[in-house]
């Protein structure tokens, strides 16, 4: 007889949940990966039935009253943590009518799917017409969770992703970025236009590739005993913490980005991995945030991929697999890993000019969900913003402007600030670490990147949802975000040269 | 506004069903031949989790008066084949109570598991010790479900993968093989004995050999838009009819294992891509039964497979992937493929030899769930039975004895005779194929494989389960499964030397 009945029924359910989510995500990893063409209609429907499923178990009625008493219940910190979890949980998943979801799917899966064809058209015209509708579910699922949680429109949906982050916060964040990226840019490339540069020459046999990305991900910790790495037309880290499927992909005629792709992703991976194992299943043990999320893989790939200490151990493995190349030198190399050279497209950017485009996205998106901006607005605010941040002219080219991402085609708002947060959490943990291990860059620099990987480890990883994101950077770093250290951190990186005691 | 209020409700009920089974099929699939080790608990979870949930569906109370009702509604013809089926999966889902089905899971899981090693330790009473419960609970599950289908015990096990199969017909069929078995391996030993054996010299690179598997899958039909083949340590063919996962196994110093292998499963997968799209999710339009199953994959690995007009088709390829050899000119090819040669383990047996393996286990399973034989009898019964069969002395060697097969660690009785009565269903299939178009041989001979796809998908692929096996058979084949179609099957391609006409 448990003195909890209540509380124990919300975490048997959940762990239901999550053993159904363990298909959904494997599902959903095979359509990207090994799923040949002619299973999508199927495998879709079959999605579909079990997120619904899902769903109605979310939604059953009995659940409100449950998470009432579950609170008056007597219950240990770290249950009534869980219990926190849940009920947010809960008030996601029955915030919305179902209505409203369907015409979402219905809408999202239109504009995404013609998305696909017209950004190839440079077609904004034709893409408008059905990104209307989306934009207008968006602003109704905004206001509608704006009520129930008593945020604002924007906010609420940045809280699907970010939980309890503002918009107050994001602006100052921001802000701060703002004003010091355009002058920082400027100077760095003056800084690297002085700097030899050797280029790698190709091709790059794909099953070498695949070799030293494998070498990379046990460098950083990742169990193959418990993950995989595959390959996908576009790289992401899915499947569950119990079994973590990354992929890549692989060019023959360039390595770097699979390689750091894949770094990126062994961040995620690593992340997922190292979850708190006793309380699985519990929204507890689940990733703390989006944001939170993108700080590990920042923190392996920038924090780590473009120390030169990372260059230095990277250098033999790349001239075992392709051969010795001047490029390979630890030197070249750490150079062409942090080469800074602003360009169009969000994903392909460089440490510095990254925030930027997510700067602009989120000052676009936000009052779009407002309603101050429309989405007819869009390409003339696009080609504004993209000449005040990066100095880039992109008049007329909504391929590699508006239309170049697809989380607008899949009313993925809110999403975008996590990527520049990420950042900022990423340097604020390693300047953590500096304070905390003055001998951390000669550490790194000698390959011993275990210290890193013990600190993530205790300070995030197995912490998953114990404190909110809040908390979670106030235990770690004795504060909260601080917006300073990435600009530090970049200056340092990009202006000055290697950290003292490098070894360079 | 329907007249077929009860069959509608059953058939969206099934069409839900069919769903989850997608994402069921796709987790075991990805269990056998990509999930690292430290997925499996995990794994094991969520596919019980998702297969009790569809078994409550199976089992809703209401479901038996709506079957009931839906008889009375005025259905089509091939309404009423699937509200049969629909009848007939509700029995079986049905027969059985909840508690007796938690044991066996049990029982098995236990036995399966501790069997892996005691196999190799030739651990015979270790094996028992486990094995004398599965066995009780078998006789349990035969005893309850014989009542509810009013057929015997065994015949209501092996009801489950061969429904409508009887045990009189089977002791009749295999009582006429085990009379002519016997004297016909002798003759073919004694023939084969004059004639001249090239060996292929390897070793045969695994790129080299995936090649050939995928030429000889092209060949057969198979449409790789709709499936794929990986590898898994026992091949097998799984997913879903409209993404078939088919696996084999590769070994660097030999070839002919997985290139049959796989033309074997070729045969499953076919059966599963061509199964009726237009009733796909409904009982209807399933594989009618494992034998016939089992006809589909023998049709391809036996009767195409042994055809001296395949090895003219492989021959070219095997050169091309290996080099020229000696061993890879058609006749030697066709020599190696049906190379007969009685041996211990019933899946590397040979054509002729393998029925002997079968009517082993069916003599020993059978007597097993009546009651008259007791598992401390199974190893003296098997070794009097391949002394009679196949003349080979197994006693002491349990390993390659009773433990060579995973089925009854499973607790899978009357699963063993679809094996030789699919090798009996794909001979008849040829003799009427060959009766209806007598340049048959010579077409094969030349490569058009065409013409036996074509049969076999008009009379048995897109007609799944509109029909009782029996009346399957007879509209195929105008009678009833003859074993003298086998019999002779094995004379004319053993003893006399190739077909007329196939151009040797």
């Amino acid at each position: 007889m448990t003195l909890t009945p209540d509380y124990d029924s919300l975490t048997a359910l959940h762990q239901r949940i999550h053993r159904l989510e363990h298909l959904l995500a494997l599902a959903s990893w095979d359509r990207a990966s090994f799923m040949p063409p002619k299973g999508n209609e199927a495998r879709a429907a079959a999605l579909a039935e079990l997120a619904t499923l899902i769903h109605s178990w979310q939604t059953e009625p009995s659940l409100r009253a449950r998470i009432e008493r579950a609170q008056r219940e007597s219950l240990s910190d770290e249950q009534r943590a869980n219990l926190r979890e849940i009920h947010r949980g809960w008030e996601q998943a029955n915030a919305l009518p179902v209505a409203l979801i369907e015409r979402r799917q219905i809408a999202t899966s239109r504009c995404e799917h013609a998305w696909r064809m017209q950004r190839k058209a440079n077609d904004w015209r034709g893409f408008l017409s059905n990104f209307l509708e989306v934009v207008a579910i968006a602003r109704e699922e905004a206001q509608r969770l704006s009520d129930h949680l008593g945020v604002s429109p924007y906010e609420a949906l940045m809280h699907r992703f970010e939980p309890g982050m503002r918009c107050a916060t994001v602006d100052r964040l921001f802000g701060a970025v703002r004003s010091w990226l355009p002058p920082l840019l400027a100077k760095v490339l003056e800084h690297q236009a002085h700097k030899p540069r050797a280029v790698p020459s190709g091709p790059f046999p794909v099953a070498a590739q695949r070799r030293v990305c494998e070498q990379a991900m046990r460098l950083l910790g990742f169990d193959f005993e418990a993950g995989r790495l595959d390959v996908s037309a576009h790289p992401f880290c899915g499947g569950t913490p119990e079994d973590v499927r990354m992929t890549t992909r692989f060019r023959e005629d360039e390595f770097l980005g699979s390689l750091m792709g894949t770094v990126h992703e062994t961040g995620h991976g690593c992340y997922e991995q190292n979850l708190p194992r006793h309380s699985l299943g519990q929204p507890i043990a689940l990733a703390r945030s989006m944001a939170i999320h993108e700080s590990q893989s920042l923190s392996f790939e920038m924090q780590l991929g473009g120390h030169p200490g990372f260059a230095r151990l990277l250098s033999p493995w790349l001239c075992d697999a392709f051969g010795h190349q001047p490029a390979f030198e630890p030197d070249s190399l750490h150079r062409l890993i942090t080469q800074v050279q602003p360009g169009l497209i969000r994903v392909e950017a460089d440490e510095i000019s990254y925030p930027a485009h997510i700067i602009l996205r989120y000052e676009i998106e936000r009052p779009l969900i407002e309603g101050s901006v429309e989405a007819q607005d869009i390409p003339a605010l696009w080609d504004l913003k993209m000449d005040e941040l990066l100095g880039l002219d992109t008049r007329g080219n909504y391929a590699d402007g508006v239309l170049q991402d697809v989380h607008w085609p899949e009313g993925l708002f809110g999403y975008f600030p996590c990527y520049t947060l990420g950042a900022m959490y990423a340097a604020q943990w390693f300047a953590t670490l500096r304070r905390q291990r003055p001998q951390l860059d000669v550490e790194i620099a000698s390959g011993q990147l275990e210290p890193v990987l013990v600190w993530l480890r205790d300070n995030i990883w197995i912490q998953a949802s114990r404190w909110t994101t809040e908390e979670l950077v106030l235990r770690a770093t004795g504060e909260a975000l601080n917006p300073e250290y990435f600009r530090q951190h970049l200056a340092t990186r990009y202006l000055e040269g290697p950290p003292a005691g490098s070894g360079e």
